[in-house]
């Protein structure tokens, strides 16, 4: 072994998971933002950098909520079935239109729902409320209240008004309701680029047509793929990096000229060949190698160039639960979110489970629904951390956290609901 | 009004939300299949039109899930502290390498974790539970029983076994699961276009950056066309469509010469300027105009050169749960799928509620957790079915049945949760 090795060191200090994230989040300063525009692109998943004000009120005028009649509500007051008021029917606006007409006592307007209310009425009368009289002429035959079948501007939504702060993560219908509000740009986070590479002499090209004994395909490259781009960044798979210490460093170095993140995977345990957490010692700034969790336990990150590095577990499962539990927080906090958290569900354990304390379990389970409310959480059977389809077939996690020995049957359980698409 | 104008028999006779649904599934075939390549594409959300067996066994070979040394374990019967059983090591196998030794009665080789079994070996010894004899002698110390800290082959997965049924839509693990099986071709539906189209006098660009009194954004085509490409469907805004029955028939003909779907908004109502049911009666034919919802009462559908066509509301909530519980399901059926259910929870509504007999009603609602599991169903205030920003705040969806009348605080409702982004 090389003198003064890392990789003995990390594993004697191994972390918890809450340090590991902090230590990689307290690293960096945050990822640079750029301003797009709304009519370009869809914004989901983007980050918001800058609050955003309302530049418009929301209605931008006041509006008939219904088809009818605008009226003055005083000249009503006195209309019932036996005594109708008699109203004239100045104009017929259609939709989009701007009134030219004021209501003048006496007088009403026939609006379409959506129709810009005409200066001086301040209600609508149903359609279904009125009574033809003359060709020009209305019945009113029951009294109606100021503001009635209206929505007044600025109602919803008041120029000025807060809409989104630094830090917010766009969903789905943001964009529309900013457009509404009158913004056509926003400042986001720069969309990271991320560089995949696996190491392994063991790997091969997953969609290599044979497979000879001994190999295993790369499916770490594929899953840290598509995972990154269901959040919206932008990975790229460089391959397969022998695992020779020349090689790795070489790829590294590359990856980093071009990259904002470089996600590795494999060679990060304590074997022989490992030489993840030496290179990043010697490259750069090794934040932590070893966190206390299973599966994940080998997972390290450097500091390399000012730029983020992890060096994931080669076991897919390992892989993806550390991309998910590390990872992902940590990129997501580096580009400005601010309140992300994984939604969850109360359920209970359906068997005794085994774990240590100091040490945290992610559990995949099934849930199944029961009578009353009650969730069931079904740990999935778990050979190994290699066996992916463990991961297809869970519907969350379960952490144990370091400080549970065993959960037993029945306990209440909190099962985080990864999306996993 | 135009002689036996459907509109007005159209909302005579309002469907129930799932005749709706099973109408419009049941007038088309399935959407035309292609095969695609695993390697080039991913396929989240993609519907597998055919079943997948596996290619291979996984793990494809017997392989070692520790390091340590591969032994025959009738060897190790006798082994204790006090009388270890010395075994010869006959070689050193590197990750990736397929074994050219046969481990003979008495000897062992050396294994990292993944490495491939040699046969005549049945267990593996952790390396902690050997110490050094002499440079090629091993001592264990306690006995191992067989198949002990191996994986073998075929254990997942067994080649053959079917991995996905046709109907399944694909999730983020799947890319790599089915390429590990051997799996370099799927045969999915190919993915639906969608022309969308929004008509209304009122109507301006979402862009436009001086908006007049009278006007209103097209909110609905970024809304549906965001939501579209959130299913993985490619949508294609065709833009505003004066409100002029021969402009509308004219962009109905042209969006159905080159898209799959066709999706208006606006224009669906049974005001005086209404003419998509119309138009649709014309051009082919009316699968339905009125549905007891609320909102989204005058949804229409109909086939027209065997292709799906709706007219969606123009209010934009109506508008968005219409498409979320209507032309959604309808599209997915289409396309296959099997077994679409909107993941729901059970939750107590926080207040009174009103409805009314015989119609659906769609209540937005904020989720708050209480203690002892419960969750409460808060809902959103609203004061007409255009205010967006309801739908933005809201966390889910409770569905007020046609059988129910109203909802007494506390009672336990149902809630979808409806993943907007």
């Amino acid at each position: 072994m090389i003198h003064n090795d890392v990789r003995s060191k990390g594993f004697v200090k191994k972390i918890s998971l809450n340090k590991a994230i902090e230590i990689a989040q307290k690293s960096f300063g945050l990822f640079p933002s750029h301003e797009i525009k709304l009519q370009d692109q869809i914004i989901i998943d983007k980050i918001l950098r800058i609050d955003i004000q309302s530049n418009r009120n929301i209605p931008f005028f006041n509006r008939s909520a219904m088809d009818g009649f605008a009226v003055r509500s005083e000249d009503t007051t006195l209309a019932s079935s036996n005594n109708p008021v008699i109203l004239r029917v100045i104009d017929e606006l259609n939709i989009g239109q701007k009134p030219n007409m004021r209501i003048e006592k006496g007088t009403a307007m026939k609006i379409p729902t959506g129709g810009v209310m005409p200066l001086g009425a301040n209600a609508v009368v149903k359609i279904e409320d009125t009574k033809p009289f003359s060709p020009s002429e209305i019945k009113i035959i029951k009294p109606i209240s100021t503001t009635k079948n209206l929505s007044e501007v600025g109602e919803d939504i008041k120029k000025g008004r807060v809409l989104f702060k630094a830090g917010h993560r766009f969903r789905i219908f943001d964009r529309s309701f900013l457009l509404s509000a009158g913004i056509e740009k926003v400042v986001v986070t720069k969309t990271p680029t991320l560089a995949l590479l696996s190491t392994g002499d063991e790997l091969i090209e997953p969609w290599t047509p044979k497979m000879e004994i001994g190999q295993v395909p790369d499916v770490n490259s594929i899953n840290i793929f598509d995972l990154s781009l269901n959040e919206g960044w932008k990975p790229r798979i460089i391959g397969i990096i022998p695992d020779k210490i020349k090689t790795l460093r070489k790829a590294i170095r590359e990856a980093l000229a071009s990259y904002d993140v470089v996600l590795l995977s494999g060679g990060t345990s304590v074997g022989t060949k490992d030489y993840i957490p030496i290179l990043f010692d010697e490259l750069g700034e090794l934040l932590f190698h070893g966190v206390s969790i299973r599966p994940g336990k080998p997972i390290s990150a450097a500091k390399i160039q000012n730029k983020l590095v992890f060096g994931l577990p080669g076991y897919p499962v390992a892989a993806l639960l550390t991309f998910q539990f590390i990872v992902k927080p940590v990129i997501l906090f580096l580009m400005g979110l601010k309140n992300s958290e994984i939604p969850t569900i109360k359920a209970k354990i359906s068997i005794d489970v085994k774990s240590q304390l100091n040490r945290l379990d992610f559990l995949r389970v099934k849930l199944q629904k029961e009578p009353k409310q009650k969730i069931k959480a079904i740990p999935i059977s778990i050979s190994g951390s290699g066996i992916l389809s463990t991961i297809v077939e869970a519907d969350g996690i379960v952490i144990i956290p370091e400080t549970v020995e065993a959960l037993q049957k029945d306990d209440d359980v909190e099962v985080f609901l990864i999306k996993w698409s």
